[in-house]
């Protein structure tokens, strides 16, 4: 092949909300496979809030990505090369592609995914991680019982989305807290929230008590901040926080953290606040997949992804994650 | 009789550290039974830091004292009348006596203590609320297991010295700290900590890398505050923080309150802070005391108190809560 593979590597570790000048677009001849190798050419990549994470100096739960390297993301494309007897050209596989539109791998980790079976976008949103997120988070974390009140920051956002639409398929009461009118329309007609609280134009303490007039027994947490500390305020008794994730604060430095002022509610109310990662559930994704997947063609799960083109507008698309511009699950697409 | 009945009453709702202002001592005829009702001469009251939040406007986990009315409290003491088949003159028991010298109750939730079975204030400390909280707090919601990093704040006081020692009893390695060079002493030497940092004389995210350089899987907080955030700053994987108390928060405007900013640590370690109120307990006091009583007399469970006198030293008394002054259990003798 004398194809250019085209890829977004980390310019530098940014401060805040991560810059153009923070990314450096390469271009490099496709690698050509050696024994037991495989090359996909990348058409899908997922962008998320964990990005935020992985670019960050120290470990987390996750090595961080290096300056020079090429960016972290999962992907699916179509394998185009290959010593790998597991996989075949043609096939669709999804992986740990990176920002970048030739991949070379072992194929650890890589599964094949189907295209008859669902949109390939899917593979990224309900039936990837995101999916994945909101179905262990709610049901390993939350342990939703019929009748209660969960309540779900960035709900019409990749995760939060899901987590409301299996929530109801639980029998539980769903508010859904998003940003603008779209956004909660979107909420509460598509993805059937019972109530939407619009961020931007209402205070959370009086929308907390509008649609939770009598608390909340499970707070689904992407968004951390203000909004934590006023659901915070509002627990019943036993009630759970899942911290699946802080997006309004991971560009902050640490100085600034907003912290929940209200964490002693978890005391009177014996509750519990208890933070999840999503790859500690690897071994149960499949199953995770088959159930969505069976609630997808019973039309009791919707999925909507927002897909922008170009990988050179990693950078900017990016950003969209942190000021809330994007509407569905974040995907670029890579094509070469 | 003719004896009086000296009470101490709420006169304010006190901001911040309760003064001697914020209460008035009253006398009146000590009261006379009525059908169905007894007379208990109380002998010993126990001081908590939970009395801060009674004394509070507004409801918590219970009712808030009333201005004016008998300060609540915990007490043991004498029969000396009683019209209630359940109980007769010259019993000891003990129940919700108030800060008092004669309480008139219907004997609903008053148990009967045995002298001659445990010394008198172990009936208020080790078999009494701070005993049950630790055994709880500890076994129900820490959920210890052989190997783990124990991390108790108060470690010398009421509480947490029941947690290090039945910590340790679980073959846990603890960690205990404490304000002061004697009550440091007394953490390691008497209680058995294997670890105690000194709150008052080191930094304590240094201290912590010191006694945990693995980090901890239980930290059992009486505290809250900055020792609270520096523990969430070195969580092992799946740890559990006991939210007990916050005792430097709680003479605090709400606007004051320290907030955990490093609450994201749940997140990383997948780690789990959960609140506990020791009355959700009731129904197996009598099981923990028994087995208590049973590591008492096997030595393995050591209890110290710090007994003041006389009723009109209440809110002297009651301060050195907050200050650290009182050194094991505060309890307060009001024998008229």
């Amino acid at each position: 092949m004398n194809a250019i593979n085209r890829q977004v590597r980390l310019a530098n570790r940014p401060e805040g909300m991560p810059q153009d000048s923070d990314w450096q677009i390469t271009e490099e001849p496709v690698p050509t496979p050696g024994e037991g190798e495989l090359v996909v050419a990348a058409s899908l990549v997922s962008l998320d809030p964990a990005m935020r994470g992985w670019i960050r100096e120290g470990k987390s739960y996750i090595e961080p990505v290096e300056v020079g390297a090429v960016m972290r993301a999962i992907g699916l494309g179509k394998v185009v090369a290959s010593n790998n007897p597991r996989f075949e050209v043609g096939e669709m596989v999804s992986g740990m592609t990176g920002i970048q539109q030739y991949c070379l791998t072992d194929g650890k980790g890589w599964q094949k995914i189907d295209p008859s079976l669902a949109p390939l976008p899917t593979y990224l949103s309900c039936l990837g991680m995101p999916g994945m997120t909101a179905y262990f988070g709610l049901l390993d974390v939350g342990l939703p019982k019929e009748g209660d009140v969960v309540v779900v920051s960035a709900a019409s956002g990749a995760v939060g989305s899901v987590v409301g639409q299996i929530a109801k398929i639980k029998g539980c009461t769903t508010v859904g807290i998003a940003g603008g009118e779209a956004k909660c329309k979107y909420v509460k007609e598509v993805l059937g929230y019972d109530e939407v609280i619009d961020y931007k134009s209402e205070k959370m303490e009086e929308a907390l008590k509008r649609t939770c007039p009598k608390g909340m027994d499970i707070y689904f947490d992407n968004v951390g901040g203000e909004m934590l500390d006023a659901c915070l305020g509002r627990l019943r008794m036993g009630a759970r926080i899942v911290v699946c994730g802080a997006i309004s604060q991971y560009n902050k430095p640490k100085e600034e953290i907003y912290a929940p002022k209200n964490y002693l509610s978890l005391l009177v109310n014996r509750a519990r606040m208890e933070g999840m990662v999503v790859l500690d559930y690897a071994k149960r994704y499949r199953d995770a997949a088959m159930e969505m997947g069976g609630w997808m063609m019973q039309g009791k799960l919707k999925t909507r992804e927002h897909i922008d083109e170009g990988i050179e507008n990693f950078p900017a698309s990016l950003r969209k994650l942190f000021t809330g511009e994007n509407f569905g699950k974040l995907i670029l697409k890579v094509d070469a």
